[in-house]
C-alpha cells in the first residue's frame, strides 16, 4: 500500500480487497515517532469508521456514488477530527475536537478514512516545518532540509507514500511551499470553496484548506469531494455557475520577468529547466513585472493582517504566551502594534493593488512560478528564522489577499537532487482549469511520485471529446463561423473552445446561400445526402443566448446528427431559403467550396 | 421652473426653451443665504457648463442621447465638482476641487447642469443636518423640525422644488432619512454601483452616492445614467448581467414585527395607514424579527467603523481637531479605542450577521420600513444630539453594512403634517426592482412631490411590449409551448414572463409534424402563406441556452417575422421534417388546431 495513489486504492478494493484489512495493516505499519504525525489514530477508532463505511456502501451498493472508498488520509492538526486531540502544534492550546471540521465529514461521507493528524508549524505561522513543539519535520527527500511549512506533516506522509492524499491548510503559502519542496501536488483552492467550519483559524479571512496528493488527478478528486458551501462558515461561497475548466491549448503563463532565487543558483537553474519544459509543451510564458505582487506581501508581512492570528487564539494567547513557540509568539503579538485605521488603510490599499493585480491576471491565462524560491537547510532556518522564511513565501504570500487560486506542481528535480516545483496561479474559481493543464504537465515530466520512487502512470487516456465540459453546450459549425472565416470571432469572443473538424451524418445537402453577407451556406436534411465537415465549439452556456440571438435568418439553431451518430446543436436553415440556392454538397463542406479553383 | 421635475424640464426644451435662457433665470433665483447651499455657482461657471453642453448637443443632434439635456442638479458638498470648493462643511478642511467626481462627470456628460453645493452634517457624520458650521438646515414642511442629514441641504433643495434632483451620501441612511423627512424619494443604491471617486470618503467600505428626487421615475433615471464601473474606484464593482427588474406583482414585504418609534404616536399611527395602503395595494406585509438588524447597527455604532471616518481626514484630524465639529470630533475619535483585532473580530462577526440576515431576506421578496422611526425639532436634536441622532438610523443603519440596497419613497403625510416615509431594502442589485415598486406605489399616494403642493402626475403609460426587459430575448412560440400546452413548463420553470399573443407576418404555413411527442407544429416561411398566431415570451438570457439545447430535431430556434414587422426569435423547422406534413395553415395557429371539432 506504501505510495498508492487513490486510483490504486480504488482498484485494490474493486479487485476485492476490504478496508478493514489494508487499512488495519496500513495503521500498523505506521511509526508513532515521526516527526510528521503528531496523532495517529488508534485501532478502535478505525474500526468505528470502517463500521459506519459498511453503512455507507450498505446503502450505496454502487462504489461509483463513494469515489473515496476506503482511501486513507491524514489530517493537519489545526483540523478537527471529531474524538481527536486537535493541538495547532501547541499542547497547551489543545482540545478534543467534537465535531469533524465539515471537509473531514465530507470525506468520510464520500467514503474515506482518516488515519491520523500531523504537525505543523505552531498556529499554522510558518512555511518551514521546524516551528513545533512536536519536531521538525525533515524534506522527505534530504533530512537535513527542511520539508516546509506550515502543513509539513501532511505534506511529509504523502511525499513517503504514507496515504495518497492529506488536507492542509494555506493562508500565505503553507498548501504550496512544503509540496514543492517534497514533489508532490499541493492544491490552494479558491478562498471559500472548501468551508472553514471546524479549522484553527491563522487569518479567517485568507485561510483555505488545501490538498496534497502525489497526482494532480487525485487532488481534484478529492477537492470535488471536499468542496461546497458551508452556510456554518461565513467565509464559505457558492460556486458560480459557469466556471473555467480548461486553460487554452496553448496558454499564456504570466511569469516573473526577474524571478529572485535569494542566491540560490540551482534553483535557478532547475526554473531555467521547468520553463524551457513548459514552452515545450506549447505554452507561452510572458515575462511579467511582479512588483505589483511584491507590495500586496509587504503589506500582508508588515500590515494588520496578524491581528487575524492574534484573533484566532487571544484568549489562549494572553494568559499562556508562554506556551507559544518564541518566534510564532513574537510574530502573532505584533498584533497589538496595529489600530483599526491601520487596519482599514492596510484594507483599502489592498482593494487598489488588487484591481491592479487583476488587471495583469487578465492579460495572461495564469501566473506560473517557482513554487519556493529556494530551499533551506533545517539549520539555516533555524539561525535567521524569520527572514528565511520569507523568503519561502516570495511566490505564494500575495494569492489569497488577492482571491486567487493555486496549483503547486513538481517540476524536475535539481541538480543537488531536491525537488523543485512549478506554481499555477489562476483567478478564483479556475481550480479546475488550473488541474487539467497540471494534469497535462504532469504527464510530462516523467518525475517519480514523491519521494516513493513510484512512476507515475498517466491515467488511462480518456475519449474526452464526447465530453462537453461543465457550463457549455456543444455546437456544429458549418459556413462563416469556422476557424479562420469572417464570423469565428462571434465563437472566440465568446470564449468557445474548439473541440475538433468532425463529418455530419451522410444524409445532408450543403447549400450556399443567395444575398447573404458575409456569404453563407444552408445545411439540410435529405434522404439522397452526404456527410458535410464541421467543426464542433463548446459555448459557454451564458453566452450562448447572444451567440443565438445574433443568426440571421434563414438560418436557426437546431440539432445535427454527426458521423458517429451523436447529436449535437447545430446550422439549420428555414426551407423557403433553400428553394433557389445552388448545391455544393458535392464539396463536402464549406471550406473546400470556398477553396475552389474559381 | 420651480418644482419641475426631469420630464418637465425636456418638455420644455423640446418645446423650445434653451437651457441659457431657463438657467440663468434659475440660477439668479437662488437666494444665497439659503442654510441648504453652501456653493452656489456663478453666472460664468454657467457659462462655461453651457458651452461644454452646447459642444455636446451639436455632436449628439439627438436630444434622446442626452438624457439630462440642460437638467440643473445639486451636489452635497463633499462631492468634487471642479473649480469649486468641496468643504465636506468643515471650511478649515475645504479644497478646490481639480476634477470632477466620477458620478458628477457621469451626469454631465448626460447633459445635466450642476447648480450647487448643498449643505451636510459634517463630514456625512450624522442624521441629522444640524451638525454643520453653515447652519441648520430647516425641514422644508416646518423649519422648527430636522431636515434629516447627512444629506440635508440636497434633500432640502429638491424638496422645496429649486432642483430636480440632487446628489448625496449614504453611508448609514444619510440619503434616506433627509428624502422621509421631506416627502421626496430617496434612491441609495448598491454599493459599488456608482463610484465614490471624487468624494470624501465616510466610511469607504460602506459609502454610496445616493440620488433625491421628488419622483420614482426622476431618481432611477438619474441612477442609469450615474451609474457604471470605474476602474479607478477600489469600490466601485460591475453590475451583473442579470439583475432583477422587478418585484411580483403581488410583492411580499417583510416588515418589522414589532416597530420602534421611541414614543411618536404620530408616527406609528403614520406608518400603521401606511402599512393599510401598502396591503390595499396588493402587496402581502409579513412581521419579521428584526433584533438582528439592530445588532448589525450595534457593530456599527459601537465598532470599529468608526475608524473610517477617521482614515478618511486623518491629517487634518489631528492637526485641526478644534475646526471640527464638537459631536462629529467625538464621534470621529472614538476611532483611536479600536484596535487592529477589534477590527476583524467586528468584521467576522459581521460576516455572521450577514449570513443569517440574507436568509431573512431571501424568505420575502424585500423588507418594507419607516424610513425614519420618528421626527425631532431641531432643538430636540441639539440637547441630546448622539442619542436622537441615532433614533433616525433606527431602519437605515443596517442596510450598507449588509450589502442591500435601499430606496425610501414619500408614504402620507402624518396628523401634525410632517412628512412620513417608507423605504424599500432589496438585496444587492435590486435597485431597479425596488424602483419598479416605488413607481406603482407613488402613483397610488395621491401626495404632492416635496413641498412644492404640485401634484404627482404618473407617467404617461408606454406601451413597453415593445421593449424586451435587459436580460432577457425574446421567443416566438409556435406550438407546444404555448400556454396551457404541455411544454409550457419550459418557459415558466426558467422564469420566461408571456408577453403577449401575436400574428406572425402573412407568410407563414403551418404544418403538424408526424411522430411528435407531445404532437408539435412546423412553421415554414412561403411566398403563398397566411398569418399564424403566436405567442411572445421574454426568456432570461442565462436560461437561453438550455431551453434551446432542450429543442430536438426536426424543430430549431431561428428569426421569425411579425405580423408588424418586427423581428424575433422563434422556433423554425427542419424542411425534410415538412415534405410529408399536414397542412394545417387554414387553422391560424396550433391552439386552433388542437381545439378543431374532432
Amino acid at each position: 500500500m506504501l505510495g498508492w495513489t487513490i486510483v490504486d486504492w480504488q482498484t485494490a478494493y474493486r479487485d476485492g480487497a476490504t478496508p478493514a484489512a489494508l487499512l488495519a495493516t496500513l495503521l500498523n505499519g505506521l511509526a508513532g515517532d515521526d516527526a510528521a504525525w503528531i496523532t495517529l489514530i488508534d485501532q478502535p477508532y478505525l474500526a468505528a469508521q470502517l463500521q459506519a463505511l459498511e453503512a455507507r456502501r450498505l446503502a450505496n451498493p454502487d462504489l461509483a456514488t463513494l469515489p473515496l472508498y476506503g482511501v486513507p488520509f491524514a489530517a493537519k492538526d489545526n483540523i478537527d477530527v471529531a474524538g481527536i486531540r486537535t493541538t495547532a502544534a501547541c499542547p497547551e492550546f489543545a482540545y478534543i475536537a467534537e465535531q469533524h471540521a465539515t471537509v473531514v465529514q465530507r470525506l468520510l461521507d464520500a467514503g474515506a478514512i482518516v488515519i491520523g493528524k500531523t504537525n505543523l508549524d505552531q498556529f499554522a505561522t510558518g512555511l518551514v516545518g521546524i516551528r513545533s513543539p512536536y519536531g521538525a519535520v525533515p524534506n522527505s527527500f534530504d533530512p537535513e532540509y527542511v520539508s516546509g511549512g506550515s502543513s509539513s506533516g501532511s505534506a511529509s506522509v504523502v511525499a513517503r507514500g504514507l496515504v495518497p492524499f492529506s488536507l492542509g491548510t494555506d493562508t500565505a503559502g503553507s498548501g504550496r511551499v512544503p509540496a514543492g519542496l517534497n514533489n508532490i501536488v499541493g492544491l490552494k483552492p479558491t478562498v471559500g470553496s472548501l468551508s472553514g467550519r471546524g479549522v484553527v483559524p491563522a487569518c479567517r479571512t485568507l485561510d483555505c484548506v488545501s490538498i496534497f496528493a502525489t497526482t494532480v488527478a487525485d487532488a481534484e478528486l478529492v477537492f470535488t469531494q471536499a468542496a461546497g458551501f458551508d452556510a456554518a462558515d461565513a467565509y464559505s461561497r457558492t460556486r458560480p455557475e459557469h466556471v473555467l475548466t480548461k486553460l487554452p491549448a496553448k496558454p499564456r503563463f504570466g511569469i516573473p520577468a526577474q524571478p529572485e532565487f535569494y542566491g540560490d543558483t540551482i534553483a535557478a537553474a532547475a526554473y531555467a529547466q521547468a520553463l524551457e519544459a513548459v514552452r515545450a509543451s506549447g505554452a507561452v510564458c510572458i515575462p511579467l513585472d511582479f512588483s505589483l505582487f511584491d507590495q500586496v506581501t509587504t503589506l500582508l508581512y508588515d500590515g494588520p493582517w496578524v491581528a487575524e492570528r492574534y484573533a484566532a487564539i487571544e484568549a489562549f494567547a494572553e494568559e499562556h504566551s508562554d506556551a507559544i513557540h518564541p518566534v510564532v509568539r513574537d510574530i502573532i503579538f505584533r498584533a497589538r502594534e496595529f489600530s483599526a485605521t491601520d487596519t482599514f488603510n492596510a484594507q483599502y490599499k489592498l482593494a487598489d493593488l488588487k484591481r491592479a493585480a487583476d488587471k495583469i491576471m487578465a492579460s495572461v491565462d495564469a501566473l506560473l512560478v517557482p513554487t519556493a524560491a529556494t530551499h533551506y537547510k533545517i539549520a539555516e532556518v533555524a539561525a535567521d528564522p524569520v527572514r528565511r522564511n520569507s523568503h519561502m513565501g516570495k511566490y505564494t504570500n500575495f494569492v489569497n489577499l488577492l482571491n486567487w487560486c493555486a496549483l503547486a506542481v513538481p517540476a524536475n528535480l535539481r541538480s543537488d537532487g531536491l525537488p523543485f516545483g512549478l506554481t499555477l496561479i489562476g483567478p478564483a474559481w479556475s481550480d479546475h482549469a488550473l488541474a487539467a493543464f497540471g494534469k497535462h504537465w504532469q504527464a510530462l515530466t516523467g518525475l517519480p511520485r514523491g519521494a516513493t520512487g513510484q512512476p507515475y502512470m498517466p491515467p488511462a487516456a480518456t475519449t474526452d471529446k464526447h465530453e462537453v465540459p461543465a457550463g457549455h453546450l456543444r455546437v456544429a459549425v458549418v459556413g462563416a463561423h469556422l476557424t479562420g472565416m469572417p464570423l469565428n470571432r462571434e465563437l472566440t469572443e465568446r470564449k468557445a473552445i474548439l473541440v475538433e473538424s468532425a463529418q455530419t451524418a451522410d444524409s445532408y445537402r450543403l447549400y450556399t446561400l443567395a444575398g447573404t453577407t458575409p456569404p453563407k451556406p444552408g445545411l439540410a436534411r435529405s434522404k439522397d445526402g452526404a456527410a458535410i465537415t464541421v467543426e464542433l465549439w463548446d459555448i459557454p452556456l451564458p453566452a450562448f443566448g447572444s451567440f443565438v440571438a445574433g443568426v440571421p435568418a434563414p438560418l436557426g439553431i437546431g440539432t445535427l446528427e454527426l458521423s458517429d451518430g451523436r447529436l449535437v446543436k447545430g446550422f439549420i436553415c428555414e426551407p423557403y431559403a433553400l428553394e433557389s440556392a445552388q448545391d455544393i454538397t458535392s464539396f463536402g463542406g464549406w471550406r473546400a467550396y470556398c477553396n475552389r479553383a474559381a
